[in-house]
């Protein structure tokens, strides 16, 4: 916890943070991970898998919206999150080649938890998010499986880590070692307290750009300058009671974040950013034609949107503090920002 | 060719047919077909491969676009398509919870072919869009493996076969039998002949609705009228010089020709177009910074998104003349088109 | 009412017709018209104007959504719809070089009612659309008065006149005379009967490509061939609950309406189409931070998007059946749609 | 050139400024500006006009492309900037209730720059971007006239002033006197030298957000903190020639210049993005069906991207560095960011 707290620091936190500082504190969100990493530093790769609730998902839909910050990115699902303003399945991360491994995992997943898919109902939408660790793995060589999938979905849990792990293992950030961050704030509004909380997966920018808390820190390290090449993809959840419409101008902020640590949002970064949030579900059988949901007022809805911004920079941020130096594919070999602070 | 023909008289054509009267009339575009179908009659699926031209796709892309008109669906590879405006890789068309494997196959086949990719170069936006044929297919069993997926794309040829093949092999529409359709149109602009070909995978639609060259048809047919489930994908390839933004305002007009069979895209259908131009190649490896486009003026464009809906209404069309009676899962059977005419 | 029988007959209509068969059936919804007419056939525009309820536009809002099918137009107030869900001003149509006039009138009329806008709260965004009537207008004139828009707006009621009224005067469709057309549906679902209303500014299309409930009528008139310019502003009205979301997958589908009427949305026609639903209101100075609100699931709209086109293509042809040969500008003159049936 | 210089050492510039350091360092544009002050401080209102080149814009259209970053705003013409991927007017910039009366100015302008508009053409899209100056403006008022908007037409120049000048003259930024700034980059890719130049209109923002440089200064400042209410339009001018899709991902990164200065973009702020290329013209009337352009390649865009995000952040806190204290309507009084440095 010591590192979390640096974090909050180092960026002047404005809003309270939650009791773990991850996207978990949001009641019922839970993340799971599967790292892969071979003895001679050829893979370094893996899955993560964040669940919006504990139930059946496909049965009880919350609402979600998909922004594309910067399109260059090959995630499957988003479609139908923008028509129907619905996340139906977990959304799993991986690496960018092995996103039709995970999504048949993914799918498996769902058919086994409802019979009714293919036979007296549709079909599922199942979400996967991906970044290239091709600098870091054997990407070429798709070593993640469909039981690694599963076994990512398995291991969800709320006190999950971060840094190099899951569909982190391989990423790289900034020239510096990358993975999976994860922060959350508080939010009052009218005496009730919310929380918005935010994950990241980040392998973008070149180290020169990289600002931590305003600081342009990138200026001062001498580590690699190359193309901002690899993507991002940011998932914000909340139990503020957000329609999709909210949601996705909440997402879209994700942008603002990236931009504090210093990305101009490069030619060659996917990123992507998915919002959701639990406070209402939408049936896959509803039982009425009409259905009643709360929604908040756009009146009120700033503070989630500083705040997200604010989580959302801390878990970029946070992904760097938590990795350690790393060895990879090639003889490639990544720092971590801890040896600059 | 009688069926063929028999569909421009039924739809009044306007515009001068191709020598095939397929999407493979524009020249290089080619097609292939894998088709599964158990004796038992469990399996009715496959899949369908549509090339933009004979060479590596990934080193030499072409201008590209993705219109969603429905998008209750869960194609792969849409995201980069909008944000570079090219297409990299063939168009795989399989079912829907076979997404996965058949992204996985092309993925494959792109990096057999392209040694650099996930090296010293990034990765590769594959495309897979996909229908729902529950109705007369095990499409839980997923049965639709990476060697199909590869075989559709060996079989790739200009003379391809239409109705109850490849992908289409189980698909329904208006509740008959439909599945793969094509037609092209010649188009001339100032003195130059050009090509729009369409390619559509049908299952979409109530009976009732089912309107043929204006006559409301679906009315007469005692067929099943059961809801609108289904989707539809509709792919465009034309040599007329269109940017990607023309692009984009010619897939949309693919609303437009499922309106004229009958078609209020129905909220589970999902309706998905992507057009292309061969006219243009974008280099993945570029030698100048600059390069040089020919493009059509936007005041010349409206034969073209005439003949466009023209193709794309008699390839829908097409879907069912070619299509036979068929048998399916559960009992199921779907009589034909033919049957009614 | 002869005519409006007449056009229900023509379309083969499915669903009942509200008792008005206007948009006006939408219990509050009202609409009114200036008709701006010079003896000497120079001028030929007005203004229309359509009213979401009798009450106070800004301070209770509808959940309003604009969809572009075809953006070659100049409509003000689309962005905010988009980002906020909501309608808070009547929607006003002009002719394309009026719509400044008409904004102002409109922003000077949401000042009258709401003396707290620019002071104690924010500013106001005002919905105006437009189609080039200069084929039959001295459209270069600007004839169109900020007292002009105020008499419209003054003048709303729900028994009103289509045909070449209002916005409508010197509209062209399909080479014939257009304007206003207006139909309504009654939809049911769970025993509950709702009304869908559809009002259409009509200025689009070639004569040869005009098609009467599937009868490719244009084919048999020897009118005008001219390019497919102009535009067409399609507004959806209804009391069923649809979210934002919901009502613009409605207003999408207005180009199937658009397609059955021969249309294939010419480059140079601006195809806009709004849809706002009467069931819930957002109240601009909300009450409470969380708001609650009903909303149909999607699972039961197929029979709302059905009706919608239905209601939308009578709309169109309703028109054309109202409309009276006219004389323009120029020498022009445009025969009635009537003449031909 | 003493605060420009200020400007650029406090945002540690990477790439070099033009030798204007202004938008009109792109060789054609040029702005001009029509300030309106009375006496007793009521009204602080006015326009302000970028051209993009010094010829007929309608006749030699540029690619352009508009981004809505927050839609909660009252432009018109942005959605035809979307269909065709051109602009076709100067963009005329001015308060939100004057919208109305600066179209109606533009165009009057373009009828009379162009004869055939109206008779043998089409009609004029014409911009007019906007902020709310309500804090410091009457403008419930409507003070500014089409005669007003013209002057500022007429007064375009290459070297412009900037602060509380034209539209800017009553805007707000987090909480200080904002208005219009502007800002150019130099880049050069294989050794050719482009010119990136930005406008900004500021109105947005908290104090307490404000950031120059990184450094968080509004924490420091005991000025007002209330709502994140106002816009900010953005305009980027770019010689580089880009196609109308790399426009609109250069427009979509002006939000990372919000973000640079402390913006989380709240739900009031009408952030409106506007990216033009001068380097390719889009003729009216065009001589030829194909017509040949130049675009750079995707893969050389990144340091267009990095300019255009440090250029855009550094006229957005020019805005402020250039403003004055100023009274306004009802005794409101801003400060200076200057007082503060």
């Amino acid at each position: 916890m010591g590192i979390k707290q640096n974090a909050a620091i180092l960026l002047h936190a404005r809003y309270p943070k939650g009791p773990r500082n991850l996207i978990s504190d949001v009641a019922g969100v839970t993340v799971g991970h599967k790292t892969l990493i071979s003895d001679d530093h050829t893979v370094n790769t893996g899955v993560t898998v964040i669940k919006p609730h504990p139930g059946n998902c496909y049965c009880e839909k919350v609402f979600a919206a998909a922004e594309v910050i910067n399109g260059f990115g090959k995630s499957a699902g988003l479609v139908q999150i923008g028509e129907l303003g619905t996340l139906e399945s977990p959304i799993y991360l991986t690496n960018t080649l092995s996103v039709g491994t995970v999504l048949t995992a993914a799918v498996k997943q769902a058919l086994a938890e409802n019979p009714q898919i293919g036979v007296s109902t549709g079909t599922v939408n199942c979400v996967v998010c991906e970044c290239n660790d091709g600098s870091m793995n054997d990407i070429r060589g798709l070593h993640v499986t469909e039981e690694d999938a599963q076994q990512a979905f398995r291991a969800a849990c709320a006190d999950f880590e971060e840094g190099a792990v899951g569909a982190g293992t391989g990423m790289k950030m900034m020239g510096l070692k990358g993975g999976i961050g994860s922060a959350s704030r508080l939010v009052t509004i009218q005496e009730k307290t919310y929380t918005v909380g935010a994950l990241a997966l980040t392998n973008y920018g070149s180290t020169r750009n990289l600002t931590v808390g305003g600081d342009p820190i990138g200026r001062r390290i001498a580590a690699e300058h190359g193309p901002d090449q690899g993507s991002c993809i940011l998932i914000l959840a909340t139990d503020v009671p957000l329609s999709d419409r909210q949601l996705g101008r909440a997402a879209k902020r994700s942008a603002h974040a990236l931009a504090r640590t210093g990305s101009y949002s490069g030619n060659g970064s996917g990123d992507i950013a998915i919002a959701f949030s639990t406070a209402n579900r939408v049936a896959h059988f509803p039982k009425e034609a009409e259905e009643t949901y709360s929604f908040l007022h756009d009146d009120f809805i700033d503070p989630v949107f500083e705040a997200s911004v604010e989580a959302m920079e801390e878990a970029l941020l946070s992904s760097m503090l938590h990795a350690c130096p790393t060895d990879g594919i090639r003889g490639k070999h990544l720092a971590a920002l801890g040896e600059y602070l």
